[in-house]
């Protein structure tokens, strides 16, 4: 197939994903229709179900190009000389979905929390919510290891276990700040510092930090 | 009032309540109408309205009930002679929210999940969100304010930061708990202690611990 035919395809895709993410931020998942897709994208009914036959599969791929972006931010830093500790690690990603909640035209962490309320009716949208989650877990233990194995945390943590909790953090982030609207990456990443440091306090004699 | 009357209201109240927690569990909010909740409690339109005269009331009372038994869970942290440290209060947390998710003919926590996702669309039901999120922060911060008191965290922590990240993790673990299924109080606390731990790993000698 040519090149100007690809580029084109990915171009036109692009363009449905742009309309499909503006009425999902909008009005959410469940109230946005295949036809307001057609009409935000300027494109026929045929056009877009060409590339997306529906609803499930516009999410399916904004999923893929959220959950692309997150990995890339942990596969960034287990690939760094030094793996960041907790603490820079969670700064790290709270800070980069704080950017991706301010930096486009629509709001990808609003999205997926549309999508997640979605996913307590629909069977196919739970489906992607999981490999989501799953997929990001992996990345979480995999940076969990690499603590294990520094010595960052201790030897008889459980790599699974630290993934669920940093990714429960990462829900609560987008949670409040979508649900309460008053919360920034840095007031949570320095509140989790603390609780990092509280059995310094309690263990390590003062005067040492 | 006669005092048989008082019983026989909150009884009727409660039997209400109870036939909306049953349709909001299992068919969330949004598509929960009036008229099923009439069905499933039994009684007439009249009968219920005039204890709850919209839906919006009845999430009202649902969510005021989760956010007594969740203070009252950190009212008895505050009230101990020692305040329990920030893991053990992670733990007690969690377990609790396990007991309310599962010791029930409902699931409260499911239903906070389909009032959140509600909460993006509606504005008082947005305004009910808000008030248990901050009335529990307020208390997470007090909790905090006890850990700085007794050096369990350092004096420089914050403690309305570091109830944020406290909320944060409670709302990722009842994410977790309806969006994945697979996490457990004992993994997620066990977690979040691993992270706790994680500087003492990296500033103290090993060998002490």
């Amino acid at each position: 197939m040519p090149r100007v035919s690809d580029e084109h395809l990915a171009a036109r895709r692009q363009q449905i994903l742009d309309a499909a993410w503006a009425c999902f931020a909008r009005q959410g998942f469940h109230a946005t229709s295949m036809q307001d897709v057609f009409a935000e994208a300027g494109l026929s009914a045929g056009a877009v179900y060409r590339y997306f036959p529906s609803k499930t599969e516009l999410v399916r791929s904004t999923a893929e190009g959220i959950l692309g972006n997150l990995t890339q931010v942990i596969d960034e830093m287990l690939d760094r000389e030094q793996t960041p500790d907790p603490a820079e690690a969670v700064r790290t990603i709270v800070n980069f979905v704080t950017t991706m909640a301010t930096s486009r035209s629509y709001d990808p962490t609003r999205i997926a929390l549309h999508v997640w309320a979605e996913s307590l009716h629909d069977a196919e949208i739970r489906g992607i919510v999981h490999t989501v989650a799953h997929t990001l877990r992996d990345r979480l233990t995999q940076l969990a290891e690499r603590w294990v194995a520094s010595g960052a945390i201790a030897p008889d943590s459980s790599p699974p276990q630290v993934a669920v909790t940093l990714y429960g953090l990462m829900i609560g982030f987008v949670g409040q700040l979508h649900l309460i609207g008053d919360v920034t990456a840095d007031d949570y990443a320095d509140g989790m510092v603390a609780l990092i440091r509280s059995r310094v306090a309690a263990e390590v004699p003062r005067g040492d930090t």
